[in-house]
């Protein structure tokens, strides 16, 4: 603190913070948030004398002053730093305090440390409301050096750890900034589907959705419990209509009466429907039912194959053509079997989709919203960027810093192999060649944003031969309107593009493509129909926080990671 | 407007509604919104003389003054309110223009219209920019009255009617509101899984996700393509392996020189290689693996069942046992045959979690949430719910607003048991029959919402017979802490409970409703260790929709309704 600061009594210091001198009560809970006391500017200093109920995990516990005591470094979750309470003890066994992972409420009153200590505020306790206890030889996750490999076997206790909690924050706050920047600038959110009947992209390894398989193995244990009739079985029940028939028939024939009549034809009735229910049940047979030799998907719960969604593009586009400004954020899924640190099999994405907009409109979307991310975690997050800063990426801090500040560099693709090649004339080696046409390699986008540019890079139009059908067509026919945006750290974190308005263009770019018109008939009437300008872009949510906090492995972002061979919980 | 309004002059009305005279230009796109021109309190009147350029789709259009000029009806889907666009002919074809569904982008002079027209604002244009046409012989959903109902057949086309388009800014504003009332309340937003292998109730209809369709597919084409190994082509492989045994062994006792014998020990383990190739391909055998005559899911992506989620209730509690303070708001899925208006096989769930809190804290997050809804639509959606109300339910606005202000009532299970049981004393006919220990049917939930309270109620405390087996056990033993709010015009909107914290409780009742115990572990390990006392609720997104809006049948409140036999898109 500076000396100017010290000079002033303590109540106009709060007054200069905007602090007011109470505890905020939690609205849902009889305890207060630890950060609403040790995350306040004066460290919680303002608030000695209050009494409060506060609960949290032990981080460390010690007993002191031979038992007499124990501190205990306790938190909630609310923030990175913790809360030092002081528990005498003759409140509580001590012994049971202490475990790392321990749950505890306490009562208590908040005072002011000893000179020296690094806490600005501490709480001696009262009274022990309540404890969770923890066996410590037991504990999956105690107080060592835990990996995050070690912890991904884990998962239901490693939010329980500084690393895994902070990046929970940070997963938190780039989520609420995420509708705050589409809300602020009048986009609607809009929930496309996760079960599918498209394939946004025409090539995707998709996760297929079934009831098949579980029906028929619902129908082969009822038919072992219940077997289905033998053909014997069929043959005495048709027999028994026969006979019911020809009674019929002869009661007509004596001309008996009606009331009789209508009796036997009510037997035969009954005979006739027994048969055809075991006629019926004779045809079930084990095993996925199919058709033609093929497996009958009309069978299925969506009467035809359903898959998990790898984009909401596409339906997104369908609200964009009709409400402007949209966009989606949910999670996206690919059957891919990739054991990399980059890649998710479920993950989410962050697809905007904005009407009468071209390409600039995009890219221009797409900086201001990594931008407003980058911002609101300074603001918002600073104290867990901190602890990512001294943990995992010491210059995770400055990156947000100047990818907020500095204007993005926007280069043609074109351009951009035109620096590449130059970079390779100067010496660079690259595992894979450079030249006009190739898809941009991890390596090729790396080198332009971290080595080239230093700084993020938007590259556009790009061949249409490496891009989708659906991105707009540039005049000069070889390239499309496309631009995907590069960060230091993960490449590339943002894909775009302009999207084809033109009927016929899109039409025979399907074609070109080898896709069959019939499952984009949809697609193609938003063009058919009152056609619009549009644009839009897709932001793996992963990949941003990868980019926020320096880790490495995706696997650690996500609550719950799926990957090949893992789906834990 | 009050007569004082009036009195004021032009620009001091301005000024008392806070409203600049310059319209705000939209960030991404070179047109303004049509919601700041028209949506402005004034209606657009203190813009006059302004020059703009708008784009939307028309709503209605017709040639007037003998064709020499035409009035569009343009709406851009950022408010129900049109803005009205007059065109010279002398600007376009104005035949092309007029037709609903058409897409214009048009310069122009905001005018104020003449005396007597609804309009405070209208656009005199002065260019044409680009027109998307419709063909109005073929336009699926032209301006005629349209059911709910065949709009369902045309989901891509359906956001642009007035009524889905309105559903669609209710439901983003209620999915905002949601994350707002959260993060303001400190919660952290976490992502739970949606592949899952933890079946959360115990008895769900789940979805199956697998790529062991696809995959036998891909390998039943491949095989029919090329075809694997016979006998004969493999005892072939076996004698050229066994010649070149031999070759290299009479090398060796000849002693030839070692390059002779290296290069026919090379020859010899090709041959190897080939073999075990060879046997190797002679394996495969199409359809879905097999393993003791049961599916081998150790061959799936995931090496075993994988489901697609019902709640994220207990994968978020790890996090509520770490963090405190959690929702989550996401996709669940039902693979139930229900063809109710109030069933979908994917829909939205909000799910808080809060540590530190009890049965008591849960119902009083539940109704401010609920509150804070009610009140954020009638803040900032009421053009929306006017058009709602004018369209489909009439009391729909006095619904939120007495929501919004009146407390809940609260009442246990075993007292709306006793006032259901008055009701049929007093002639009320059930068709479920009421007595202690059924589970309330909608008729039973709605007779105490809408009859016997006209308000929300809050019942708590079931019998334990009918709740699941994670809920908190009251000291009766008969009851659990649960609890569910119901609501006129929908019923049950949430349900809730404290959740089990006691280790040997739990553990109990999972024995006690018959779950196995082994797939619980990580879930009986978050009360093995320091287990804290917390409770939770789920709220259906898309049945809070219903409340709000009046709206009938589920299917039209969501973007793509999935139920069955349907997956459109």
């Amino acid at each position: 603190m500076a000396e100017t600061d010290q000079a002033l009594p303590p109540s106009d210091q709060l007054a200069a913070m905007n602090l007011t001198d109470t505890v905020e009560k939690h609205a849902f809970s009889d305890r207060v948030l630890i950060r609403s006391i040790v995350g306040r500017p004066d460290g919680g200093a303002g608030l000695a004398g209050q009494r409060v109920r506060a609960g949290g995990w032990v981080k460390t516990g010690r007993e002191q002053g031979k038992g007499t005591f124990a501190f205990l470094e306790l938190n909630d979750g609310s923030c990175p730093a913790n809360l030092q309470v002081i528990v005498d003890a003759g409140l509580a066994v001590l012994s049971k305090l202490v475990a790392t992972g321990t749950c505890v409420v306490v009562d208590g009153i908040l005072k002011v440390p000893p000179e020296g200590t690094r806490q600005k505020i501490e709480l001696r306790v009262e009274k022990v409301v309540s404890v969770g206890e923890v066996d410590p030889a037991k504990y999956p996750i105690p107080k060592t050096k835990l990996t995050l490999e070690f912890l991904r076997d884990h998962l239901h206790l490693r939010a329980r750890t500084n690393t895994i909690a902070a990046i929970a924050r940070i997963r938190n706050a780039l989520a609420f900034a995420t509708h705050s920047f589409f809300q602020e600038h009048n986009f609607l959110y809009v929930h496309t589907p996760i079960l599918t009947t498209s394939d946004c992209e025409g090539a995707g390894e998709m996760f297929q959705v079934t009831t098949l398989i579980s029906e028929s193995e619902k129908l082969e244990k009822e038919l072992i419990k219940n077997p289905p009739p033998s053909e014997v079985d069929i043959e005495a029940a048709r027999q028994v209509v026969s006979e019911r028939g020809e009674a019929v028939k002869q009661l007509k024939a004596a001309k008996a009466s009606k009331s009789e009549i209508t009796a036997s034809v009510a037997e035969l009735n009954k005979a006739k429907e027994n048969l055809s229910k075991l006629e019926e049940r004779s045809k079930l047979k084990p095993g996925i039912p199919k058709k033609d030799g093929k497996i009958d998907y009309t069978q299925d719960f969506f009467a035809r194959q359903a898959f998990l969604t790898v984009s909401g593009q596409l339906q997104v586009e369908t609200y964009a053509c009709a409400v402007s400004n949209v966009y989606t954020f949910g999670p996206t899924f690919r059957a891919e079997h990739s054991h990399t640190s980059r890649h998710l099999a479920e993950f989410w994405m962050v697809e905007p989709e904005i009407a009468f907009a071209d390409l600039q409109d995009d890219m221009n979307c797409a900086e201001a919203y990594v931008k407003y991310m980058c911002n609101w975690l300074l603001d918002k997050c600073l104290d867990d960027m901190l602890f990512m800063a001294k943990s995992y990426d010491k210059g995770c801090i400055d990156r947000l810093r100047m990818v907020a500040s500095i204007p993005f560099v926007r280069i043609s693709y074109t351009e951009a192999v035109e620096l590449l090649e130059e970079a390779v004339r100067g010496g660079k080696k690259f595992e894979n060649e450079v030249k006009w046409g190739i898809d941009l390699a991890s390596e090729h986008e790396r080198y332009l944003t971290e080595v080239k540019f230093q700084k993020p890079v938007i590259v556009y139009n790009y061949p249409k031969g490496i891009k989708a059908f659906y991105m707009r067509l540039n005049d000069d026919l070889k390239t499309v309107a496309a631009m995907d945006v590069l960060v230091p750290k993960v490449g590339e974190l943002i894909g775009g593009s302009q999207r084809e308005e033109r009927y016929e263009v899109i039409r025979e770019r399907i074609l070109e493509v080898g896709l069959p018109l019939e499952p984009y008939e949809w697609y193609l009437d938003l063009r058919r129909y009152g056609t619009v300008k549009h644009c839009g872009f897709g932001l793996g949510f992963e990949r941003m926080i990868l980019f926020a906090t320096g880790i490495e492995n995706i696997r650690d972002v996500i609550p719950f990671p799926r990957y090949p061979g893992r789906a834990d919980l």
